[in-house]
């Protein structure tokens, strides 16, 4: 499929950043990482003030046909009630978004119920769930590739409306198991290193959800050159849609704060397909997922949170849009040590 | 000397609170750190919907007569140049302290020169800087108590205009090097082990600064189950100050955030002098400096960032401002199971 050209990031503007770090009254570097974000977000902007005003998180919403395994410890039909939850405004991304000043895109991307018409509901279901990916692949190519356009799709729309920083969010019970198959699938580790008990299933759940993977994988024999064939083997159209969301952010040089284990495998498909996206990631934290920490060392990325959180929703990655506005705006508005009459460093 | 008494946290409401955390609409637990820090501020404040609304930074700051051996990267009259930054707004706190909502108290407790009267300046000068610890007491025991119940009665102003979480900050060119003193003293720990390089001493400053150190415990020889007397001998008029601010929020069931190394001494010797103000404590981030995880260790606190900060100011401090305000939040705003008519897990 065509995909949208990334930019690369400005790195001539990397040295003018530290520069200005290193003029602002504090010792130079004290700020640690922080100073690293600013660094790196004027790079992406292009401004030595990042904008970082205009906020956003894409939750992308589809359910798993592979839960028919018992691989969750909820039924499928909590998928269309928290969305329901989410547009009420209810749930924990909804708080976390009004409190960072971000919005909510909800989409309804592959849920397995119909769901009814809302001004802030999304509708771009490319199917009614995954089929069950133990049996067979979940999607077929041109679903799996729908699901990336569509996700380019919502995320243009935002930026219509303007936007500055995006997160992204999912929600669709069993797409832990998803993400594990295409973590293993991608960077091949065992399924047995990379699957964790998702919303909290027991220890014989655990194994039971390793065992549908490893099955799936054997069946299904996804191609790990081929993200597109991996999303459509065992992936899930929340993930895909995510992908799409993340590379159209890129194209736009809009930084991407990705959220936990599902956020990452999504962002793990879009730099298979897209290399280009990795400088404009952001990694929100480290989730509870065994195998979150494989994609953040594969994607090089440094989680920014570790609060052992393992919701999903985009809920760490809203969290973390406070902090890159403390980046941007410690930049931006610190006085010099000229202008402010400080004696620099003897 | 006599110190507000510091009630017991209630108990009582944790089991309340965790069952409150479990009818929210998200796996239990899966908000991690969030939760415990919600089920905290609520048996803190004693409220199911703690408050967090109205926050404030102290920020103290004074002199060091120990920068006379060459034990800064910066000279003295950083001090009050900084102090002028923050009263006009162009310092790192200041900027953080815009994002998060928060009140920038800056108080003079031991500024070497003198400073204009400002509006937003607390004049509470305890003496023009330290003495040279290296060749005597930093203050005598009057000095050290006097700072102390300066912290007391600045918290107490803050507090009668309304205030829900208090951060502790700091200013004073030399406190790595009291801060570094008072946690050998208190902790046993050699100087080698908890001294660091501050603003950002070189390999000779370091050895000259833990040489110092050594040489000033020996002469002074501070008594280490007396805090007081640590204070006085090689403590910091700030650290004196930002001790009493912890005590009296404490005493008034307001939860502090403490920031990085010298906010850290600052606790400590508050939790040595009132043990009860433990539970009231959050660390903020683990700092850069060597001694700040001892510190931690001994307060029995975790921090909530960790981002290679190092600049002091309270600016770690109200960084996690935005973290306990989420936890709050997330626990008053959710919508429950129940409310929302999402199925529980099975």
């Amino acid at each position: 499929m065509k995909l949208p050209t990334i930019p690369k990031i400005d790195s001539s503007l990397e040295a003018a950043a530290w520069k200005r770090q290193d003029s602002l009254t504090k010792p130079p570097r004290s700020l640690g990482r922080l100073e690293e974000i600013g660094v790196r977000l004027a790079a992406i902007s292009g401004k030595l003030n990042p904008p970082v005003a205009r906020k956003a998180v894409i939750v992308m919403a589809a359910d798993h046909g592979v839960t028919a395994e018992g691989v969750s410890a909820y039924p499928s039909a909590v998928t269309p009630q928290m969305v329901l939850n989410f547009l009420r405004g209810g749930a924990a991304i909804n708080v976390l978004a009004r409190q960072a000043g971000a919005r909510v895109a909800v989409v309804d991307i592959g849920v397995a119920s119909d769901l009814a018409p809302h001004p802030q509901l999304f509708q771009r279901k490319i199917m009614a769930g995954t089929a069950n990916f133990a049996k067979g692949p979940a999607m077929s190519r041109a679903q799996a590739e729908a699901s990336i356009a569509a996700g380019i799709e919502i995320f243009e729309l935002l930026y219509r409306d303007g936007l500055d920083l995006l997160a992204t969010g999912d929600m669709g019970i069993g797409n832990t198991t998803a993400s594990a198959a295409i973590v293993s699938a991608i960077c091949g580790k065992s399924p047995q290193v990379v699957t964790g008990r998702g919303t909290g299933v027991d220890d014989a759940g655990l194994a039971r959800k390793v065992a549908v993977i490893e099955r799936a994988l054997s069946l299904n024999k996804p191609d790990s050159r081929d993200a597109i064939d991996v999303l459509s083997k065992v992936g899930g159209l929340e993930i895909g849609g995510l992908a799409g969301a993340v590379i159209a952010a890129a194209a736009h040089r809009v930084p991407v704060v990705i959220d936990g284990f599902i956020s990452g495998a999504a962002a793990l498909i879009a730099a298979e397909l897209s290399p280009e996206v990795k400088p404009y990631l952001f990694a929100a934290h480290l989730s509870v997922e065994a195998g979150h920490r494989t994609i953040l060392d594969r994607l090089g990325l440094k989680p920014l949170l570790d609060l052992n959180l393992r919701l999903g929703e985009g809920t760490g990655a809203v969290l973390a849009f406070h902090l890159l506005e403390a980046a941007s705006r410690l930049m931006s508005e610190m006085a010099t040590f000229g202008e402010a009459g400080v004696s620099e460093k003897s």
